[in-house]
C-alpha cells in the first residue's frame, strides 16, 4: 500500500530507506499543462524497474495518483510546460540493508518549473572525466543510487550543455541526465541498456520511432572519437524533459547536424 | 554550516539530495552508554569520505553534534549499548544532478536498539548471488548508494549471518555489512579498497592492530575455494558494531577458527 507525500507540505520520515540506501525509484515527468508527456512510459518503467528490485506496486495505482498530484500540484488554467517528479520508495523498515517482509512504500510528488530548452542548432558537450560502472543486475534501472551522475555533473564549467560519461574500457555509455544515439550511415547506433545506468523512456519512444519506419539500430558502446567513425552523420541527446537535442560541438570538435530525426519522431510537446 | 535533524522529531525535506540521489554518507555507531565506539575512526572517515564527494565539513562540528545527539537520545543513566546512525547529506538545491554551489547540509541522528551478537563460536555464512560493482573513484566510500547491498540481502533465507558478494571476476571481496580478513600461513589478506564499496572502520582498526604488533597483511581479493589456500586457517569479518566475527561455515564449508586476532585486537567494547 502506498503512502503519498507531497514535498511542497511535509518531510519524509528520516527513516526512510530510500534516504538510508538510495533503496527507490524515480521519475522526471514533463508536463504540458495536465498532460504527462510520455505518460505510460514513465509509469511502465516505473512499475518494471519496482519489480526488478522487488518492491512491489501497480500501475492502476500509480496512474491514479499521478492523476491526483496533477490536480494538486498544477495551478489552474496552466498550459504551459512543468515539471513533476514522483519518487517511489520502499518504505521504512527492515533490518539494516535488509528490506522489511512488507512495508508501506512511500511515494513522493514535487512540482519544479520548467529548465530553459537548449538551443536548436545543437549543444556543447564534453567527456566527463568521472566514469561510469554499472552493477550488471541494476543496469538501465533509473535508481536514486545517483552519485555517479552527481559526481560527473559537478564539473560542468557552464559552457556545456552536458557531459558524457565513459564506461571503464573509456568508451561513451551516457550523459550525466541523457542517453546517446549516433548516426552513422545508414544506421543509428546506441549503447545497450547492459551497458547504462538509466535506460530512458525517450531513449525507449525514439528507438520505437526508428524500428516502425524500418531504419536499423545497432546497441552498441561509441568510441570516443565518434566523428572519425566512417560515415559518421550525427550525435543525439535523448531525454525526456527536453526530447531530442543534437549535438554540435564535442570535446571541441565540431560534429555534423542533422534533423533527420524531426522526420521520424513527434516533437516532445505532442507526446501522449 | 549544517543543519541538524532529530529522527525522532521530524522529517527530512522531500527535497534533499540524499533521498534525491544518494548524495550524501552515513556513519552506524555502537555506543557504550554515553560512549562512542570507535568515535575517532568514524568522525575522520565521514570528514575524509565527505572531502573525496566534495561536501564541506568540519571534524569539530560533527564532533560537537555527534556529543549534542548522544545527550538528546541516551535515555539518563543508561550504561547498556545502542545504535547511534549519523546520515550526512549534501542538504537541498542545485540543478538536477549538479550540486549547489553553497548548501545547507542535513545531519541527521537516529538511534537504535543494539541487534543481537553473533555466536562466539562462529557464523555461518554463504555467497551472494548478486555482484559487487565498485566506481574507482568512489571506492571505500560509505555513501548512501547501497542499494547494492539491500538487493543482495534480500538473499538472507534467516540461515545466514551473513551474505558474501563477489566482483565481477568472482572473487569474494565484501560482505553485504562486513569487510572480510583471512587468516592463511603466516599472512593476513584483505582485499583492497580499492575493490570494496565501503571501507570499514573496523577494518581499519584491525590493520591497525596488526602493523602494530608486526603481522603481515596483504592485499588482495579472495578467491571463491578461500579454504583450499595452501595454509588458510580462517575467515573473520570485520563491523563497528559487531567487532570481529569468525567464520565457522563458509558455502556449507567447515571452515577452522581460531582466536589469534583476540590476543591482537582490545574487546570491540573496550575501545574508544
Amino acid at each position: 500500500m502506498l503512502k503519498v507525500l507531497y514535498a511542497d507540505r511535509e518531510g519524509v520520515p528520516a527513516t526512510d530507506r530510500g534516504l538510508a540506501y538510495g533503496d527507490g525509484l524515480f521519475e522526471t515527468i514533463r508536463m504540458c499543462g495536465p498532460k504527462a508527456v510520455l505518460r505510460r512510459y514513465h509509469l511502465n518503467r516505473m512499475v518494471s524497474d519496482a519489480e526488478r528490485i522487488g518492491i512491489k506496486v501497480g500501475y492502476a495505482e500509480l496512474d491514479q495518483e499521478l492523476t491526483r498530484a496533477t490536480s494538486r500540484l498544477m495551478p489552474a488554467g496552466r498550459t504551459d510546460a512543468w515539471i513533476l517528479k514522483m519518487i517511489l520508495t520502499r518504505g521504512s523498515g527492515g533490518r539494516g540493508y535488509r528490506p522489511p517482509g512488507s512495508a508501506q512504500q512511500h511515494l513522493v510528488f514535487a512540482a519544479a518549473a520548467m529548465p530553459p530548452m537548449p538551443e536548436p542548432t545543437g549543444v556543447v558537450v564534453r567527456r566527463s572525466r568521472f566514469p561510469l560502472t554499472v552493477n550488471p543486475r541494476l543496469a538501465g534501472i533509473k535508481t536514486l543510487n545517483r552519485l555517479e551522475q552527481v559526481m560527473a555533473s559537478s564539473e560542468f564549467t557552464g559552457e556545456e550543455w552536458e557531459l558524457i560519461m565513459s564506461d571503464t574500457t573509456g568508451d561513451l555509455v551516457e550523459g550525466t541526465r541523457t542517453n546517446l544515439l549516433a548516426r552513422v550511415g545508414d544506421e543509428w547506433l546506441t549503447p545497450p541498456v547492459s551497458s547504462i545506468a538509466v535506460a530512458g523512456v525517450m531513449r525507449q519512444y525514439v528507438l520505437e520511432c526508428l524500428q516502425k519506419v524500418g531504419e536499423r539500430v545497432v546497441e552498441q558502446t561509441l568510441p570516443t572519437a565518434i566523428d572519425s567513425l566512417p560515415g559518421f552523420r550525427g550525435l543525439y541527446l535523448l531525454n525526456s524533459v527536453f526530447g531530442i537535442v543534437a549535438v554540435r560541438s564535442f570535446d571541441a570538435h565540431d560534429l555534423p547536424v542533422d534533423d533527420a530525426l524531426a522526420t521520424i519522431c513527434d516533437p516532445i510537446e505532442t507526446l501522449e
